[in-house]
């Protein structure tokens, strides 16, 4: 029986992919990757690239980035068909990149819950960009009986100030949008010297801010910036 | 110039290491892993041994799992020693192989933070056992605007009910030693049905309970245990 498989590729060096990953991208027969909106090729793409056979057919379809959108839920559940037809039809296996892993704030997730039940789903997991951030730079994310709240800037701004101000060891994501804001939320909590950030995490441009006061001072910062932020590690490493 | 190289080897399957890990496994002189209580030899050892060159050096270390105590900070001040004495005396590209990822709950940093400034460190992040627990189970760990919270069962009770009811995606670590207990509160907060257990996930042995409370009926549960808790997925895929 042909199956689905959900490939995390890692934050963006293609040496961070699993063994498990590489061995699953030469044994399917189709590859679905998100669709970038300037056109091109996505970056999940680039990643995998060196480890595609040659010849794998590749289907870059358009995911909407839209909120609430009618458009979105259409767009996924015209995906989820043609994965399941190549599957359940056309007996192919059929692969699907993600960055980072799948099951954490992953797209992947939307097409995975809209497969009808008889199709196996096989998912392999990924290095998520906030645990390579934390290796590269030697920054211990969690340890012993402290908790680590990994929270998207997106969510309800009085339960994310709860978060700063009651847990020690926190990731922050999706901090483009109000990065101006952040900044002063951590300087406001005295966060500033127990944090990094680092937009483009392995990729090409990649950016390590230890002081986030001049992280604060750029006009713009990448759509993959994550702070790292933990408070029992004061100026560690800096 | 002689290096540290941290590695984390994943959960258990080693078809889960990076090709970083691999790659870096191959190039290092001495390797370091902690020596299991039995004797024998390291879970992170086996799962690293088909990637390790001929004659590469092991060198097994002994880290105390008492609490307090005066005798772990002299294990761990010994080995950081013995391990700085082999990079910028001897020369020696020296690797630690830690399960899952080196910078969540990992003895690493311990021995990472006592080595002297003038060494250079390098961290390769592993996945992290729930990251696969997730995968291999296609649950969800968080989606959308939602924070996931990472919380050891070790920490403070009230600060755990306070996550277990304000939280809708939580992973539970080392629920091992107040296991039942555990389970009774997961049940006061209606969390059964948003729950999965699984015990030494990837290894030999591994256990998945998709009903939490034939888990509770258990003697005894490995140490290796880890809960997911996803409220926006009741009964998902069980």
């Amino acid at each position: 029986m042909a199956k689905f498989y959900g490939i995390g590729t890692g934050p963006g060096d293609s040496s961070l992919l699993t063994i498990k990953a590489v061995e699953t991208l030469k044994k399917i027969d189709i590859l679905f990757t998100p669709e970038p909106k300037k056109g091109g090729e996505s970056l999940a793409l680039s990643i995998v690239k060196e480890y595609l056979p040659d010849g794998l057919e590749i289907r870059q379809r358009h995911f909407p980035m839209n909120f609430n959108g009618e458009e979105k839920l259409k767009a996924w559940e015209k995906i989820a068909l043609e994965i399941e037809k190549e599957i359940n039809i056309n007996n192919k296996d059929v692969g699907f990149i993600t960055l980072g892993d799948p099951m954490i704030y992953s797209t992947y997730v939307y097409i995975m819950e809209r497969l009808s039940e008889d199709v196996e789903v096989v998912t392999i997991p990924g290095i998520s960009s906030f645990s390579n951030i934390a290796s590269s730079n030697n920054f211990p994310l969690v340890m012993d009986t402290d908790a680590l709240v990994v929270a998207p800037c997106t969510m309800d701004e009085e339960k994310l100030d709860n978060i700063l101000q009651n847990y020690n060891c926190i990731v922050l994501m999706k901090v483009y949008r109000n990065f101006v804001d952040i900044i002063n939320k951590l300087e406001k909590y005295g966060l500033i010297e127990s944090s990094i950030l680092v937009s483009n995490s392995s990729q090409e441009g990649e950016k390590i801010y230890k002081n986030l006061k001049e992280a604060g001072l750029e006009d713009k910062i990448s759509y993959f910036s994550t702070i790292l932020i933990n408070k029992s590690y004061k100026n560690l490493n800096k």
